[in-house]
């Protein structure tokens, strides 16, 4: 049997050209490894337009490890974190600060709410220990996007820094360092860019990585160590996840060929309204209104039937051959879609008409 | 061209069918990827007998993320090492320790000098507050074998734990946790078990992990969280390199078939010796001892020629095929030479042939 396309906010579905560059063993200190390492991460700082004041930071594991070395070095010691959280992930990174010790505020707003800016603006005005506001972009608990524009804003009007998790936008939202300010986001492989899970990065702002220095709680997660050996050697400071490296590699050739972010965003866009109007089509309602619903993974009430289990649903789905994600809500009943990997039209129009055919087998709909 | 062949100590030469298991994608959350999840640490367990006492807890990111994890995790925080150093491998381990902040003693030996384990006894009994013991089974940095059973013997007469960074000897050396009384051993995917690079493991007395709650400094390496998440829901608690998790269960199903440790160990025996002996034919010398020189790695001291420049050895090797590794000894100039990854003696032959080559064209026998 073929392999279920997955539907899921990462990993995903990648494109064999990218899976068929894991065919080749690369030695860590060889040069032609070292110009793969430093030309991805050229490119994952152009995508930003961060050439002028960010460098690009690199890290093994998965993106949760970037996101705490990003915590764990940016922020000094004597620091304080706001996160700004409506989801899993903004729940996450404040439980970073909780482990690693760093003083830290949360400032909560319900799932299907986004921070407001204003409100950001008087906590920070309210206490000048906050150094640092950290964000989630896309926060794929729900598929809700964060109004990153305004509370970039905000934080540099108040003299602070943000740091902020683009995990599940990176690459397909646009993100522009040049007019926007900020300290480091922070992204994965295998998201947007369509590689393979095994490594994050950080693109912080030069001077904020060259004044961490003794921030680092971890060896391994020392961010700044592993720029300064790769700007010295070409090289990972440890065993980098080589053919993870090499699939990225192709993955980004295939990302400019393709044209690039707004090429991505089209696709996603075009997967996402395709997915909206087809499941809308059987009775299923979108979590969020339509306009704070980003084009990454999609979150739907679950049909509203006594009967209905997402085991159950899952498992229909997946010998359909297709993946869903679970919800990652607590109070309510919720399934999520993934709008994202090397997956097109085509791949959304049967993905659909499984789903229809599991709701009508099961008698969801009547 | 074809690739080179990789004489290193990992990222190594794997096989096609280990590489082509990861051509296919897994959903992290899915039933089928936990199975695989679930094999894997059952397998790796199983080479060590350590179904008993011990479990697995796979790790994201390289090895050392692995070994920060166990220190972190294993060493309450009023926790001391005692850190057995006779190379980089010791060191770091020792290093991992200062940043965690965690008290640490470092006995070092030269780097041919394997610790004494009456001298061992002796720091224990000098220092009650010494809780732990850190030791690497093949220290990579010259491939010195240290004497594990007498060290464990020790330790434990001490009442006192020891954890081994076994990464460049697992799968290959005999390790039995029925007999050797280990509080942990850590590894990673991508040497003597012949996969790709992007996990470690840990492999940890059930009791000692179970009693570390609280001690991590670190989120994502919370070695009892990714354990009890991995207990309840079959999954990794954070994004898993799929692929290379993949291509391990591929590499294990490889060597279990070849006959499992035994087998491994005599492959790389027999390619340590051949290596050995066509080297010292072309006037190369072994750095350690031949007692002390574990098959996984072979130290050489470079050829005593002025001439000579390791860049222009390993270049000239390089186009005719194979990859070599710099030494890391400070004060005295060597190379290294793999015996492991998915080579044998036809490669050996070629390679052993290629070194010479180039000795003679760069005339570094004259
Ligand atoms: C917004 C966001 N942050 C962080 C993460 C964590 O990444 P990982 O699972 O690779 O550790 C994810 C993963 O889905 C994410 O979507
Ligand atoms: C004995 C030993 N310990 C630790 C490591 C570090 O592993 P990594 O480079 O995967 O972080 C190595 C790698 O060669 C090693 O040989």
């Amino acid at each position: 049997m073929r392999e279920p396309i997955l539907l899921t906010p990462g990993p995903l579905s990648t494109s064999l050209a990218t899976k068929t560059a894991m065919l080749t063993d690369w030695g860590s200190w060889d040069d032609r490894f070292n110009a793969l390492t430093a030309s991805v991460c050229r490119d994952l700082l152009q995508i930003v337009h961060g050439e002028a004041e960010h460098v690009c930071v690199p890290l093994q594991g998965s993106g949760t490890f970037a996101v705490e070395a990003a915590i764990g070095n940016l922020l000094p010691r004597t620091g304080k974190l706001l996160v700004l959280v409506n989801g899993a992930y903004g729940r996450r990174m404040a439980q970073i600060a909780a482990v690693l010790g760093r003083e830290h505020q949360v400032y909560e707003t319900a799932d299907d709410t986004p921070p407001s800016a204003e409100q950001v603006a008087r906590l920070l005005q309210a206490d000048p220990a906050i150094s640092h506001v950290g964000v989630i972009h896309c926060e794929t608990s729900t598929g809700i996007l964060n109004p990153l524009a305004d509370i970039a804003r905000v934080v540099q009007q108040a003299g602070r820094r943000l740091i902020v998790d683009t995990m599940s936008s990176f690459g397909a939202l646009p993100l522009d360092l040049r007019s926007l300010p900020l300290d480091a986001l922070i992204a994965s492989s295998n998201k947007c860019l369509e590689g393979v899970p095994g490594m994050g990065f950080v693109i912080a702002r030069r001077d904020s990585l060259q004044a961490s220095r003794g921030n680092s709680h971890s060896l391994a997660m020392d961010l700044l160590a592993q720029y300064e050996y790769m700007q010295q050697t070409g090289q990972w400071r440890y065993t980098p996840p080589t053919h993870v490296v090499a699939a990225l590699r192709a993955a980004l050739d295939q990302y400019l060929a393709a044209g690039g972010q707004p090429a991505r965003l089209a696709r996603y866009q075009a997967n996402a309204e395709l997915l909206i109007e087809r499941l809308s089509a059987t009775g299923l309602k979108l979590f969020l209104p339509p306009a704070l619903q980003a084009p990454i993974i999609l979150t739907f009430h679950a049909p509203d039937h006594p009967g209905y289990r997402f085991a159950d649903f899952y498992q229909a789905v997946r010998e359909r051959g297709f993946v869903l994600y679970p919800g990652k809500l607590t109070h309510q009943e919720t399934f999520r879609i993934g709008c994202i990997g090397a997956i097109d039209h085509a791949e959304i129009e049967q993905a659909c008409a499984a789903i229809a055919q599991t709701i009508t087998h099961f008698g969801w709909n009547r």
